[in-house]
């Protein structure tokens, strides 16, 4: 999507070879017009896909599900919850994810209310890294015996293997823009 | 908002005369048409206040907050961070929330990058109980020299007592749904 690769190119900030900052227009601001690009472009890449249910997770893939899910038909948006919720059911699916950055591990908690076998759900987030998180929700659908229509994620760091983890799972994913690496603090895409 | 009220009603599950579950359209499960009347009301609402950023909290006002920008040109949104986020800038507002559900205080968090002295900024949150939210994010924007124009929440649990705490900033407050008192397990609607 080059909308998106000249905005990161012109607004992304690159640390230590590894951290890529988009948090002018991502995920501490958020830029809703660019929200919605992305939003069509999943659409055009998820078309045949029959989604019912858009997954994501706190909290920086929710704006984005949000305004995405406005382009398949305002389908709900569900997401798993990272943190000890008062007010979560105790009936809950969940799933162990490890956070490569923070180097520990953390449960993710969906309702099991608001995922049913017939669903066919389209996960979205905005980054892929190790894929750790993406195989937690993966793994909530299928505990819930519904179907993992693919994964729609904004900003792939390919060169930290994540997308290798996702099709070994035998899961489709969709990119929008895909890096191959960073090197002296540039970046190089795919 | 009737449209609101009506759906809490249908929807919403009071417990011990004190918790509203509202997650099966608010706060973990979506209803993104609903967002979007909800944000349209807010529009209605706050159209005189030139509003040029909305500032929300993670992890539930996200979605609100991005669906309602729409309807105010587009603006951007930003949320402020409640847990320790390695990508933040070390030069960020911060204020401290006392949260009366977990019995404890926490930090929240904005890069000062995203605030400036010229911005009028609308809140939105999902909930107002005692305020203690509302109120740090108050102090985040007079802290950065910018102009509070207003506050939009969804639900209101008005004895609770977080309106006295706004008001008494100065700061204007308006909620599409305002629960007067839990009686019985049943919403009581000022």
């Amino acid at each position: 999507m080059e909308l998106l690769k000249k905005r990161i190119l012109k607004d992304g900030i690159v640390i230590k070879n590894r951290i890529l900052k988009v948090d002018s227009f991502l995920n501490h601001q958020m830029d809703i017009e660019l929200f919605n690009e992305i939003g069509k472009e999943f659409k055009n890449r998820f078309k045949h896909k029959n989604i019912t249910k858009i997954l994501t997770i706190e909290a920086s893939g929710i704006g984005i599900a949000c305004i995405a899910a406005q382009h398949f038909n305002n389908v709900p948006v569900i997401f798993a919850k990272k943190y000890s919720a008062t007010n979560l059911d105790k009936d809950a699916y969940e799933s162990e994810v490890y956070s490569f950055t923070k180097e520990e591990s953390y449960k993710i908690r969906v309702s099991k209310k608001y995922i049913n076998s017939g669903d066919r759900i389209l996960i979205i987030d905005d980054f892929l890294a190790s894929g750790s998180a993406a195989l937690g929700l993966i793994d909530i659908i299928r505990q819930a015996g519904a179907e993992v229509c693919g994964i729609g994620i904004v900003i792939e760091k390919y060169f930290q293997g994540g997308r290798k983890m996702i099709e070994e799972c035998g899961v489709y994913l969709e990119s929008l823009a895909i890096i191959e690496d960073m090197k002296d603090n540039r970046l190089i895409f795919k």
